[in-house]
């Protein structure tokens, strides 16, 4: 970092998360001082790293109170913070609601409060309901969530959105695929991982193994997310963040087996979603962000490999 | 009614309001009995006919505790309760939040607790935000809410349809154009009206004129909402309820000048919205519930001219 022209402070809410450490780790590179806030209920603070530029406040995003300090003199807020159980909205309404919806619109109000015009929020293919066009693109609709945790990514979309042609804030929208990497807590790896670890003789499969979905490395969202940061200057900027391609439920467990050098028995479930809530294909358009020279580095195939080697490797 | 076969209770959100009172006046004529839950805000209770089969209640949706018990043995919930006023949210954001997306998470959620699977809900064209084809239909994206109320709306018909998939609600959405008819007490005719009392000699418009938008007649949407719930049985019943054309506010104002009958002159103040957070176009594809059997009686202007003359006559 040159001396003199430090950049400025930037807020970083779920910083301590799998994706969100990342994050925080590539804008540490760009000279940020990195202000994270989460509230360790997934997150880890060994994911951050201990230098002075990185500040970790633990606090509820429900009160704004905790952490608005935090906002003052920042030119940015990335909003990734959120419930990471999408199951748990079939039991639970409340939490994404609360997780979802309420937090985002503290930080948003929070930023609105402390002029931090520029907001940038983690949105989910999930808000494409049940698609019936792949690979699908930003402009599809009708947006109809089929579970709780998507319909809280589509009322913070929604309240982004409104934001920032109220506020005049200049925000970025991603609509992630499934992201996969470094220390996930939660989705079909750790899944399938924590089932051999209990059961080695046998892999139950919820659904029948045909759900197919786009997996992208964490490395490769983050450099997506910063092209469309840095090149898309819109007052809503959004893009799909995704794999060109996509991969079957059937395919990820034949490679967890065979990298578990277990002989386990995979047993489906069956039906053709995995849960009540899942979206089981799976497939975004990435050619909006494309224009602007992002493309993944990895296949989903690639990135489902790498991932598992690391996993196997325990990290 | 035959004697013996009531017609089960409904709820009705809002039921004291324009557009509410007109469909508790035609559920009654279905022989329910209707019980209305209503903060008369901005609605009112001599709106309401005075009869055994409609049952008042005074609440505020955020307390549930208040009116929960109305939920008990009812079998569908009409959901029209919302701040009526869109540009309150330009410098007071939360009252879209709550009135609009926490509303109707506790009308959901209630209606869950009391296991009452049908809500039908009134979203509103502003989901669209500035819409790129003309007329707009259900399956338009991206969806990018410009004002508070406009996100709020979006939420809602999130929640909406998380319910539907992850409780197994039938959900019927409608996104309604401008609605007019008698009672209103916000939008363009009443606004128009109350600046000719104040001054009859101008009358100041907001923007241009050129906006143009389509009207609906209070009862045209009233049919159009019972018969998409009549005939659509998805778990989620999406609509479009609008005129088939549109009409400029230019027009409007000439119209309200001329039935006013003083040579007012008409000021715009410029800018081709109307507001912050104005949507200056639109105009809905009312295809899919034409494809039902519904069409509209009245066109845009039709309904302005009765509305219009309506006031004229002090209703």
């Amino acid at each position: 970092m040159p001396t003199g022209s430090s950049p400025a402070p930037v807020v970083v809410t779920g910083g301590a998360g799998a994706i969100g450490s990342a994050l925080v780790a590539a804008l540490l590179a760009r000279g940020h001082e990195v202000r994270v806030i989460d509230n360790l209920s997934s997150g880890r603070r060994e994911h951050l790293p201990s230098v002075p530029r990185v500040v970790f406040l633990e606090a509820n995003l429900l009160e704004p109170g905790q952490y608005a300090e935090q906002f003052r003199g920042a030119t940015s807020v990335w909003h990734l913070a959120a419930n990471p159980d999408i199951r748990l909205g079939t039991t639970e309404p409340r939490v994404d609601l609360e997780n979802g919806t309420l937090a985002t619109f503290n930080v948003l109000e929070t930023a609105r409060r402390h002029d931090v015009r520029s907001v940038v929020y983690s949105s989910s293919s999930v808000v494409y309901g049940q698609a019936k066009v792949f690979p699908t693109p930003e402009e599809y609709g009708p947006l109809l969530p089929e579970s709780m945790y998507a319909a809280g990514k589509l009322a913070a979309e929604g309240l982004v959105s409104g934001y920032a042609h109220s506020y005049g804030f200049r925000t970025h929208i991603y609509r992630f695929a499934n992201i996969i990497g470094p220390a996930m807590t939660h989705g079909i790896l750790p899944d399938f991982f924590a089932k051999l670890r209990q059961d080695p003789t046998r892999l139950q499969v919820l659904g029948d193994g045909n759900q197919a979905k786009s997996y992208l490395r964490t490395e490769d969202c983050i450099e997506g997310m910063l092209t469309g940061f840095d090149r898309a200057h819109e007052a809503v900027n959004l893009f799909n963040l995704g794999a060109a391609d996509r991969i079957s439920v059937r395919t990820i467990a034949e490679k967890v087996v065979a990298a578990h050098g277990s002989k386990a028995h995979i047993e489906y479930t069956g039906g053709s979603r995995g849960w009540v809530g899942d979206v089981p294909q799976q497939l975004l358009s990435i050619e909006r962000i494309g224009r602007l020279g992002w493309k993944p580095r990895l296949d989903s195939a690639g990135a489902i490999d790498k991932t598992i080697a690391e996993m196997k490797a325990g990290r």
